[in-house]
C-alpha cells in the first residue's frame, strides 16, 4: 500500500488514511506501528517513504534472498516469470525438476537442474529459500530435500501439508482454498444482501 | 485435511486429532463446528466422510462454479492448467485477453476470447466467478468489466488493490506477500532460535 501511495506521489499519510485503506482501525494502526518504533508525527502523520523503508527493514526485506524453485511445470514456470518476486528482492537462482524432458532445458539465464543436484547447488550458490511447485505426491520428499540442502524457509504451493523441522520457516499457498473461500463469501453475500453500488477498498 | 484423512482410509477423527493437525485447540474445533451443527458423537469423534461433506455444503461447494479467467499470460496459463480447481468444483469456461497474439489461440477445449466479449460470453454461459491474472495497471479496468458482466465473486492475482461493489465477493492472492512473510518468519526464527530437529505439522 505504501509503495502504491509513494508511486502516486503522496508524501505523508495519517493513521486514519492507513486505517481506511487497510480495513483496520486507526488506533490499531498506531498501536501496531508503535510496537516497532516511533514513526509518525502528531498532526503530520507518517512519511510514506520512510515508513515503507522501515517496514521493509522490519520484514527483513532490506536485502536480497536467493531462491531455489523445485518443479518446472506450469506453476513453477509461472512463478519463474513473475517479475514481482525479483522486484521485492527474491532472486530465483536455481530451478530443479526430475523429468528428463525438463532437466537441461534453458530458462532465460538458468539451466534446469536435476533435484539430485539441489544440495550441492544450494550450498555452492547460497540458496536460502525453497519453493515447492511439484505435484502433491512429491511434496514431502521435496521438502525433505530442501531441508537437507539447508533452506531456512519454504514456500509450499503443493496441495499437501508437509512436515519440516521447526527451525525452518514455512508458508503454504493453497490456490484451491482461495477459490473455496470465495465461494463461501458469495454464499454469505447471497444469504445477507448488502446495499449494492457502493465502492469499497479491497481486502 | 479431511480429504487427506479420507484418502488415507480414516473413518473417524477426534476433535483432538483435528486440533493437532490444524494447529488450534480441540475446544475451538468443537466450538466452531457446533456453530454449524451437531456433527460429532461424544467418545466417537467425527465421521471423516460425513464431516467433509458437511463442510463442503457449509462452504457452498456442493455445486459447480463457472469461472471466467482474464489474462492468458504465465499466471493465467498456470491457473488454467491447475487441475485442483476442477476437482474442487471450479470450471474455467472462458479465457479472455487483449493481446492479438493470444486472442483466438486454442487452450485445450477453449478458444481465448477478447475481453470485449466478456460480458456477452459471461451472460450466455452463466459465468459467476472472475479471476484476474493481468498486469497491475490493467487490474481495475478488468475488475470493472467483470462486475459489469455480472460476476458474483472475483479472485484477484494482480499486484494491485481493486475496488468493487460490496455486493461482489473478493479474494486477493498476492504471491509477493507470501514470500515477504516467509522472509519475516526466517528473520524471527533467526532472532529466537528454536530447538532443531523436531518435526511439526504444517500450517
Amino acid at each position: 500500500m505504501l509503495e502504491e501511495l509513494e508511486g502516486e506521489g503522496h508524501r505523508t499519510i495519517s493513521s486514519q488514511g492507513l486505517a481506511h485503506q487497510s480495513g483496520v482501525t486507526s488506533a490499531q494502526v498506531r498501536k501496531d506501528l508503535s510496537y516497532f518504533g516511533n514513526f509518525g508525527k502528531r498532526g503530520l502523520g507518517y512519511g510514506v517513504t520512510r515508513l515503507r523503508k522501515e517496514i521493509r527493514l522490519i520484514l527483513g526485506l532490506n536485502r536480497r534472498w536467493k531462491v531455489a524453485l523445485v518443479g518446472a511445470g506450469n506453476v513453477g514456470s509461472a512463478l519463474y516469470s513473475y517479475k514481482e518476486f525479483r522486484r521485492q528482492g527474491f532472486d530465483i537462482v536455481g530451478v530443479f525438476d526430475v523429468s528428463p524432458d525438463r532437466v537441461g532445458q534453458r530458462w532465460r539465464d538458468l539451466t534446469i537442474r536435476h533435484v539430485d543436484d539441489l544440495k550441492e547447488d544450494a550450498e555452492r550458490i547460497g540458496m536460502e529459500i525453497g519453493v515447492i511447485a511439484v505435484p502433491a505426491r512429491a511434496a514431502q520428499s521435496v521438502a525433505d530435500r530442501l531441508v537437507a540442502a539447508g533452506m531456512r524457509g519454504i514456500l509450499n504451493f503443493a496441495h499437501r501439508r508437509i512436515q519440516i523441522p521447526t527451525a525452518v520457516a514455512l508458508r503454504t499457498v493453497n490456490l484451491s482454498i482461495e477459490l473455496e473461500s470465495l465461494a463461501f463469501a458469495i454464499k454469505v453475500l447471497h444469504a445477507k444482501p448488502s446495499p449494492d453500488g457502493k465502492r469499497r477498498r479491497a481486502r
